[in-house]
């Protein structure tokens, strides 16, 4: 029999630390390469412009593995729905039965990159941080500085967007969340400003350049999610100390470190694995003044690890 | 809302004639390359073997697009599990939103493949089909026979299979669907009492040969869905008149068409798909000594349109 858990059920089931815990996991079992992951399957519709992208793969002697299907439609704003949506299907490795069907309406991918960018945050950010940056006004900007009050004290924050109206409205949500927020005119002012900056845009073209950083400032970018995006000059990985990626493979593809890598700025080998930096913590940032970047593009084994957690955390509440 | 229907659900909405119209319109469509289809998805398991097949596209111009994902592994039957497993997914093209989930358990799949061999016979078989050669015991093989009925008058019928007992309760069991079945021993002997044949087995070696068919026969092969499968000498490609497959680009990878082409024997372009057949009767049997064969290995846009059909009654029976 297959289940089905709802939107609300899932929600109910997700619980921070355990999640970060997960991820931590989860990087550590791919960058040992102990995660079978095909490459990620494309739909592309021009009327109206949409995608779908399906991720998929296990982690070699799981008990599951999983399919996730997620769509973005971004004219659905303009009909009241939202842009992102999707499902996730979990099923037997032994058996191959359809075991839970996960209707989160593509709430589990927001909440796992958010808790990815609180995992690079906690193995990479300066101590303490003392303000949080975040670039861009979305969905990923709120989520974003949401997960790192798991992994960080700091409750200073500002935010940055073109629209200055609408990352007011997103500094107004943040303010709820316990942060004293201001909102940066200009982003050269927000580097500044902060020393722990997460990018959450679908830029196109570089938004941060190497010079605007300060000494000891760590930088997260979730945005550049496919081909052609760019939110950070390649030059912020030529100055960087440590370079972090989700999977170096990927990485090499798109993403930011890729612009860096195919300009010949840096070289594929100077990136290490998430999973690399949380098995070994010589790898990870030695000195305060250091600058780091981790540059985080979505691997299916997240969405493998928070799909098992829910169905953890719902079976007890089954099983009593 | 998503809605989810289930495996009795969904049998009940599939009307054999329909679907038959449905499987010849989707064919029609995918010639005339109307179909967006990107490369089947796979996960391959070892311990114990399985695998996951994840097929997917649209229709341009539709209401939806489909995912299917369908899962075998071939040692369930020991633990009283069917092999085959699965579930189809009917997203909207316009909203990117997940508006169906057809619990099926692979059924349609089956069900799909069985029209598909009906199509076959309904445009390339003999006039009058004198006999029914069935070749494998499996699933497939009553399948095709039962839809067989919609497209031809033939009650009379013969079944071959490596295991004679199986064979028999196949023949028991077909004789239930209205037909007089013999159990052949030799697969030369169906061969030359039948006109009209279809191979069915996941044979990795040919089982028929072209010297054993008789002028006027049409044959139908639906098992080598996979690369390294056979059931057809590539001589019959070499003696057959006319030579359909269900998508030469497909065929000329995988299948029993694939090895008659790679070796030499004949030519890519000497395949007609079977959508190009339904559309243009010149391409099909001009003459009742012809041979025929037709290679099916699956395509995406059956999925899509026996889910579109599924949806389209079920649809109606809500509605009123």
């Amino acid at each position: 029999m297959t289940v089905i858990l709802t939107l609300g059920q899932i929600r109910h089931a997700v619980e921070p630390l355990e999640l970060i815990r997960a991820m931590e996991e989860g990087f550590v079992a791919y960058s040992q390469q102990r995660v079978t992951v095909p490459p990620v399957g494309h739909l592309n519709f021009d009327d109206p412009p949409g995608d779908c992208h399906i991720k998929y793969g296990f982690v070699r002697g799981d008990e599951h593995f999983v399919v996730k299907i997620a769509t973005g439609f971004y004219r659905n704003p303009d009909a009241g729905l939202p842009s992102g949506n999707g499902v996730v299907l979990v099923f037997s490795q032994k058996t191959g039965e359809l075991e839970v069907i996960l209707l989160d309406e593509g709430w589990l991918t927001d909440v796992r990159t958010a808790a990815a960018g609180a995992v690079a945050a906690k193995h990479l950010g300066p101590r303490p941080a003392e303000r949080i940056g975040i670039v861009g006004t979305g969905t990923q900007a709120r989520l974003q500085l949401d997960w790192l009050r798991h992994v960080t004290q700091c409750r200073e924050a500002a935010v940055w967007g073109r629209n200055g109206e609408r990352a007011a409205a997103c500094a107004r949500e943040m303010s709820a969340l316990g942060f004293r927020v201001r909102v940066e005119a200009r982003l050269e002012h927000l580097c500044a400003s902060c020393n722990l900056i997460v990018t959450t845009t679908p830029s196109r073209e570089p938004l941060i350049e190497a010079a605007w950083l300060r000494p000891g400032t760590h930088i997260t970018a979730v945005g550049a999610d496919g081909a052609g995006k760019q939110e950070l000059a390649a030059g912020v990985f030529a100055k960087a100390d440590i370079r972090a990626v989700d999977s170096r493979r990927q990485c090499c593809e798109f993403g930011d470190a890729a612009h860096a890598v195919r300009a010949g700025i840096v070289a594929a080998e100077s990136l290490f694995e998430l999973g690399q930096i949380i098995e070994d913590a010589r790898l990870a940032r030695t000195d305060d003044r250091q600058i780091t970047v981790a540059d985080l593009t979505g691997v299916a084994v997240q969405d493998i690890r928070i799909a098992e957690l829910v169905l953890r955390r719902t079976r007890l509440a089954v099983d009593g």
